[in-house]
């Protein structure tokens, strides 16, 4: 399937796991995938690397990183302030980890939005799930059907024509069925990093919490994770 | 009033008239204001210089300037795309004028989002109006409270405590009202910038639509506009 064929969506891809699996999913919907990434100061820029990998081996449209430094805001492990938690979460800890960064997939999703609505595309796709998930409140349903009012008021969707559409396809699965339905979508997870701190050669710490719900997907989904092949 | 004391809020802060407007309501409403101006690469960036001195005046907490250069997605004659539009509007013209820029206050709201979330803020203020205005979807009442809700969705407000509330002040005010409030609270508009096209010196066009809804609003407000005094 040619890339440039299909109506235009526009695809947050972060370099990840979940993000990977829907772009396949956006591809094999018949959209035209324009993949959308955030270099957002994360201390784990090893993912922007592996967007441009994940993006080429899906053949999008096009991709664009858009800079934006949220580490001005502070507030988050991932972007500045903290150390990234390791291992088990301690009992009665936080319902929200510090690994939340602030309104991170409000911002994603606006951006998205803008650069949709640029393209005369009303479909985005966000890879969030509230089921193996970090407790991050933007990443759970009625949020992202919130949103997508809001961006059906604040756009040039007034005027008409469909409605934009926020895809969360894998708000309601756990890891295992993401793993598995990007198996059958013949996503390479090998491309993907997942790894909220990982080492200067970009290997996975195997302890933080992105880490840990990877690894029981693919233990759940009864397959190897290639990243940790030897 | 010490600009350090009240309750943190965010204002965004565009260097123009109405929002400088706002500032000065966050300020009697006893609130410490933290500015925040996004340079999105508009072509009037004599506005983001017209911040920092409304933002100085005002004596904020802090004065924010990120970067997001919202042209990598063009679309809008206010940041590359076409020119800007002169005088009266044709009849027949599209509601949405070129000047709009795809999804900009859902953008600028959820960065400012993300800043209060930080700041421990649960007040966001915009100087959108729905009166005397260019037509723009995100700048009406019902948007505003769409985004609200989804802010109030998709951030630690989950957790309980004081829901975030976006502020519109202006959103029923017609040009006219807002000079007048600005005026009251002694808001000194020759530090403000409107125009979309200014000259390279800074100067308006006086024509672009902008200038004309300012021109507007002093005009029915009984009062000369000190950016036009010789």
């Amino acid at each position: 399937m040619d890339a440039f064929s299909g109506q235009p969506a526009v695809v947050l891809v972060s370099g990840g796991l979940d993000s990977a699996v829907v772009l396949a999913m956006a591809r094999s919907q018949e959209f035209a995938p324009h993949a959308l990434t955030v270099r957002y100061g994360q201390r784990h820029g090893v993912e922007v690397q592996a967007s441009a990998a994940v993006a080429r081996a899906n053949g999008v449209a096009r991709h664009l990183i858009i800079d934006l430094d949220l580490r001005v805001f502070g507030g988050s492990a991932l972007t500045a302030d903290g150390p990234v938690p390791k291992g088990e979460r301690a009992p009665g800890a936080a319902i929200i980890p510090p690994t939340y960064v602030p309104a991170r997939n409000t911002i994603f999703l606006s951006l998205a939005l803008a650069w949709a609505e640029t393209l005369g595309a009303r479909d985005v796709f966000i890879g969030v799930s509230a089921v193996d998930y970090s407790g991050y409140p933007d990443c759970r349903p009625e949020y992202i059907a919130a949103f997508e009012a809001a961006a059906n008021l604040g756009t040039r969707a007034v005027e008409g024509g469909r409605p934009f559409r926020i895809h969360a396809p894998l708000v309601r699965l756990s890891k295992a069925e993401t793993v598995k339905a990007g198996l059958a979508l013949g996503v390479d997870f090998g491309l993907t990093r997942t790894c909220y701190d990982p080492d200067p050669a970009g290997r996975p710490c195997g302890a933080c919490e992105s880490c840990r719900l990877r690894a029981k997907g693919f233990a759940e989904a009864g397959v190897e994770d290639p990243l940790l092949k030897p």
